[in-house]
């Protein structure tokens, strides 16, 4: 399983503060640098980098957001950002001996795909392609996933490797309707089918969006996502009930040979008090 | 979700003691009692029943749980027994008005199915089916699915209803191969497409068995089950974070309609502290 660490985003308030926001604006590597290195000590795989609330000041705070969080943490970087001048200022000044960069993300819209594309290419990074395009966000799932098909097919006809494409066929709240989830459910299953060897993805906190008990939900759904195929997730790695569910899945799903990676993790005593 | 209570079981052991064993030969009416009530608050739908360690004392003490037990609780009752003789002295002091009893179990083999199903017949229960038959349990999962499903149609056959019906596919150790698990999975949902209208149950912490942190592994393995349709579980009801994931998985499956039972639970307390 593929975890994106998604807690640095300055969008992100802690008790109503924008606390990375400051952090970023303010330069504070040593804030940054501890929630890169927590999130990859908790299992993140990649650590993602968004900083779009500061706007204009994007691309130079991406940039330095890359060279600060790659000073503090060995794991590959995820750079979330739809405006192609802050993605590839980041990718200039990423350390490509890390393991291959990500780009969060592509999708159809005229614009965003042909400002994206070509960083994908020269970069050769693994990018998260949204099932979204010019109309917008789809509702409907089966024009969701004619969206995200026509998507993954521009992309290989592009050059892209399937492998490195990684889908996301968007979360909807399930307070939004009772057939959201299985909606979800459903485009993964049938992306996974139809492309063998792509990966699906998906930001799950949404899911719970305007819902009591969120993190509870977030669990369910990842687990249930991982059912139909998903074999990555942009989440909060700091969830250890969550790590622990997702590594029990793996087990149960036959990811996980002998168990050994589970049986590790509970003699790193990761599973304790919980 | 049908949920099974699973904690009144002579064999169970609370830190190596006979606990429930004791309480039993003892008529410790209280302590049973409270086992019942405490499964019923936290939400089990019905309490299992099975004293099966006390062999010959079996029958008379299946009948003094049975009455114990629903002088109570208002939940209806699980006999859980391959012993019919045990299994109709509860069923004869059943209380029908709480709701159809069920009988735990029925299974292929000769002398246990022609025992149960007169029983089944008679009292109109449900009936939990186990997926083995007189060459032991099968563990090539397209012969235990072969298994299940010729014991499906006996029963349908022989005028049981098909909603009255809940297929055990047998949960087998993760810790005996990586493909046990999805074995078990592939089984739930064959049997649930084929035939509409049945049930599927399983005794699911069986899946943990030898492993570390099984809690988290039984926890997961029940949303993986749900995903695959199984509609009821023979569960510790008391396990807070197990029950609010089932209800958050009913929620995104869609089981759940406007999420009300979760937001209501939620709103109850239950997910307090989680």
């Amino acid at each position: 399983m593929l975890i994106v660490g998604e807690r640095i985003n300055t969008s992100r308030k802690v008790k109503g503060e924008p606390v990375i926001e400051n952090a970023v604006a303010s330069r504070d590597a040593a804030f940054i640098q501890k929630l890169a290195k927590d999130q990859v000590d908790a299992g993140a795989t990649y650590v993602d980098l968004n900083c779009g609330t500061l706007r204009e000041d994007e691309p130079e705070s991406l940039e330095w957001l890359t060279k600060t969080v790659q000073s503090s943490v060995d794991a590959p970087l995820t750079f979330d950002s739809p405006n192609p001048v802050a993605v590839e200022r980041a990718l200039a000044a990423y350390d490509t001996g890390r393991g291959q960069p990500m780009i969060n993300s592509i999708t159809a819209e005229s614009g965003r795909y042909e400002g994206i594309l070509p960083l994908v290419q020269k970069y050769k990074t693994k990018v998260i392609a949204l099932a979204m395009d010019d109309s917008g966000i789809q509702s409907d799932p089966e024009k969701r996933l004619t969206v995200a098909r026509d998507l993954v097919k521009r992309l290989t006809d592009a050059g892209v490797p399937l492998d490195d494409i990684y889908v996301d066929p968007l979360t909807f709240p399930i307070g939004t309707g009772s057939d959201v989830g299985v909606a979800m459910l459903e485009i993964i299953s049938d992306l996974m089918n139809e492309f063998p060897g792509v990966h699906t993805i998906a930001g799950i906190s949404n899911v719970s969006h305007g819902m009591p008990a969120r993190k509870i939900l977030n669990q369910a759904m990842t687990i249930l996502a991982m059912d139909r195929g998903m074999d990555a997730a942009i989440i909060d790695p700091m969830d250890r009930y969550l790590m622990a569910l997702v590594a029990a899945t793996e087990a149960i799903l036959g990811r996980d040979e002998f168990s050994m990676n589970y049986i590790t993790l509970s003699r790193e005593g990761r599973f304790e008090g919980l």
